[in-house]
């Protein structure tokens, strides 16, 4: 913690300053400059808050100068952490791509979906029971009854499947339904007590950036998952808020690199609920890859003009065997491969 | 439901609009311009969406044209809602002003914060139990017993209790400690199985924006408690993600009018949140009355400096009791009353 | 300037950075924390930029103490300014209403708006004759003939008149039509040259906000005319860029007491702009005076839906009047006086 | 235009609406929907503004249906227009690296920044005279001898070169330097005197979106430009606003695919500015030639650590080099060449 004091400070303010920091078991540094004195708290400023300091009297402001995450931080672990999902693998060498559609509706609609993501090359099946809608007369998912019909058309092609939680009381039943990696969605990432139930469980987690989420606040996120002792998170960006009203969300590809730094944890796109529209999708998911995330989340749906929900952000089935044949060699200059 | 034909569209894709606007049960209307053909839906649209038609072909873009909430909108209920809580009345002429501290401490705090609060004249206690915090290493409330020492503290001073609900399984605790008025934080305004929970109770629900939620979002969320049968709902603007780091949220004003003309429900502004210093809180606080807010959720600590979390967006009791004075006047002018 | 080094700096890096200091000509104070090395520069740091430190090895951030600007600080000058306009004093106790319409068109039409905006107590006519229109197909404003009617009917009433310089190259014109207050527009607010410029004369400026520059920019941007000899400068805050759809721009009513604290300078508010529709500009305009503002500039305009531009913002003669008797009691109780 | 009539509107309105529609010289069509009436107006809407009907009574809102913007939309020219610059083409299959410092300094230094981006594949260079700063006390540019030392070196490698022009009093002179392409910088993108006057000339401009332009701001920013006559116009997204300051700007990397459908001029993208730190431009500049980029706008300088202004976001020469030799076998795989 530095405390960058007023000009005109008085000797005492600095004294209350230095007492305050020596309380809380650090030791001070006090540099005095022609126009103002700046102190610095040496030791774990963890239990330091910058309230503590900038209420005091000629005191400007203080900083925080460690960052707040921990286990989540390359700092503390340098290797890239691989989350490994019944045999594959998110943050290695493969790109994984986690596809389906948006909502579950009918065990036709996903028997359809499960097996044209699959021979499009996806290696996840995602589907949505149940469902974070702005509205609460639109469709709410299918609840219990979609896990089911998801997992029945996952098992037909071997997937793994992918499916958001919203509520903290259906855990069970996500566990029970053995769904294979958990999503928080956007509207949950700061839903704490959520956070805290599936960091005491062993499946993987996708943890979505809330709309406005700062990087920081994210990673803080992610951290409340792992202190429970759940490592097996993955971040996945999907558009931040904008002033423009032509596109949905504002695709964040600087989030990509930026987590990459910060983290050891494995990033992937979700294109599809960025853009709102499927024509601007290959476009935002080629330069995903080339920002180097680990994988994307892809609406697909086998009509999506039909789709309950979101259709107008689905690739159907040749979009997107046709995107999957543009991310290939994509993926080989990058040095990655792709299934 | 407008639906927008892009330049040379063909009749057949004409057709296929009609006869999927008429397949759902409206009728439509059919104004060929000199460079597009643009389609009405005719009847109740709710049961389109937008995307039904964005993907068939010829079509440029389909518009919405009526809004998405009904209860709570003004066009259904033209009278303001007065929302009772013990005998006080959120809505009415009388502005009501919930002051207390950030977290529930100690019982001594809260005693003290009470006695202060209604000095002032304050008519409801705040003070959360349980804190939704950026950071799982920051103090995350006292739980239950901070229910225990706020409804104590309320209880010698007389004044009801207003308290966050983050965890939809803690409602019942909530119904048993008799918390007044649940409050549903920023960050689960769209925490939608919490909403249709605290919709299923008849306690007045104090409803905040989400740092990022548009206002026809945050008129959804209400709608999403409405649609329960509890219609004791009132809307607390606390500021929304800003650009500029010199401020922690910009205040949005503009929101006061806009949600008064859209709903019927009261508007209280809380500018502690909102602006992060307490220096900034009177102007803030005096603006937000002078834009027709009918009260305010203010941070009020007997000590800042000491307070276990954001202590430096808390007014001390001499600076809330200077507030208070400052207050009355403007009310009176504003045609309002104030305790 | 603090410099941060890493964990794990080598001592080379952080002799480095001292030498870089004082060859700089200031002093170094060195921290060996627990987990890093803080190192402050004591001296004038404005010879100093941050990237001067951040790229050298072994750093990890640099951060600049002192603010930027100078002479527009209240620090340099704590006393307020009070800009003076043909007897008029902006920034004083008594609030100035600066109305007229969105752009000048024809001498009836302004001989009408100065009648009106006088009669209701406005104190300066304002009246657009350049105008920067998002379209090249919308209306440019009727150039030097504009400012020829705006003289004629501002003499008529006795009022000195504000109006917008976009080009550098009309400078010339404005001091010749003797405009007596030259409003510098949001688009042109980093428009450095016209900022040089304007910082030559003597006339008094007001200085719009860009629509998403922070309060430090816009700050700075007032420095760049303050340095040139130009001190009578007066803010208005015109709204910034929001997320949503639901209003033309946010009111960011919080910038009134940022800048009361950071510049002597006075501050007023155009609600209109930021607004949009004029039926919200009451409730604005009353929270800009109760969070302190200066004055306010509105749009006034005869007949409304005649006009040329930006109608819908502009209040006509009886909702002008309304709102100033709605002013004036508010006016008292903030302890201001309002003609 | 659609006019959406309020529900309860009296047929006064409708038939108030329908007559200003056909004053203005169009044709009405009237849908009487169960909740509201909808008139659409048919003929060429671009005489209409929305505030003409906005502002009638029974009007709920208007409603544009086409876009503002002609000369530079695709609906007008949809094959892509390649600019010519001295012999290369941006916007063709080959794609165009423009490097080179932020700014002017030494002779010395423009002639090893020229030979080391010419080494590395960069076809024109770039170097700022005229510096647009945040702060007056910062580095304003060299100004003219700055164009001089910057056509020297360019001319000792053989390549166009691109400065910014800030001030419209300055053309004659760029003119006479002959400087290859003209660079209109984000804080003039709306400073349509400055537009107009390089509307005029027939050098190439690379026109840089401002911070907070939505892409239709910024298509009309170019149409002021188209308009004179000048339809050299190439775009550059050089990153928007953002609420997290874990970065310089949010580089929109989804305004790429917008603009291409949207405009057949071409699109380049500067990662440099957006990401404010050169170890995140590498990641940047892939993803954006990957979303579709005819080109890219880098900072690159000798010795960064000496850079006059910026330097923390300019790659060194060896670093450049790296990039080029990683964006090759990229552009391979996009089906475009890079030198």
């Amino acid at each position: 913690m530095i405390i960058v004091m007023s000009p005109g400070a008085t000797a005492q303010s600095i004294d209350d300053v230095v007492s305050k920091i020596r309380a809380a078991g650090l030791a001070e540094h006090v540099s005095r400059g022609t126009e103002r004195t700046i102190i610095g708290a040496v030791g774990d400023e963890r239990c330091l808050q910058e309230s503590m300091f900038g209420l005091m009297p000629g005191v400007e402001r203080a900083l925080r100068v460690l960052k707040d995450y921990r286990i989540v931080s390359r700092e503390v672990q340098p290797a890239d952490t691989v989350v490994h999902v019944r045999g594959l693998a998110i943050g290695g060498r493969a790109l994984q791509v986690i596809a389906g559609p948006c909502s579950v509706e009918t065990p036709a609609q996903m028997a359809q979906a499960a097996s044209l993501v699959r021979a499009g090359g996806a290696t996840l099946l995602r589907g949505g029971a149940f469902k974070p809608r702005s509205s609460p007369y639109s469709f709410q998912g299918l609840g219990v009854t979609g896990l089911d019909y998801l997992q029945q058309a996952a098992r037909e092609q071997g997937l793994p499947v992918v499916s958001e939680l919203m509520d903290v009381r259906m855990l069970d039943t996500f566990l029970e339904y053995d769904v294979d990696v958990i999503e928080i969605g956007a509207r949950n990432m700061q839903n704490t007590d959520l956070l805290k139930e599936v960091g005491r469980i062993n499946k993987p987690v996708i943890l979505k950036r809330a709309q406005c989420a700062t990087v920081n606040d994210w990673l803080m996120a992610a951290e409340y998952i792992a202190i429970g002792g759940n490592h097996n998170i993955v971040f996945c960006e999907r558009g931040v808020r904008s002033f423009d009203p032509a596109v949905r969300n504002t695709l964040d590809i600087t989030a990509i690199p930026l987590l990459k730094r910060e983290t050891h944890l494995p990033v992937i796109v979700d294109p599809s609920h960025a853009a709102g529209k499927s024509w601007l999708v290959p476009a935002l998911a080629c330069a995903a890859l080339a920002a180097g995330a680990d994988g994307l989340l892809l609406e697909v749906h086998p009509a999506p003009a039909e789709a309950w929900c979101d259709g107008e952000q689905a690739l159907d089935g040749a979009a997107f065997a046709l995107l999957m044949a543009q991310l290939r060699p994509l993926a080989q200059v990058l040095g990655r491969t792709l299934a």
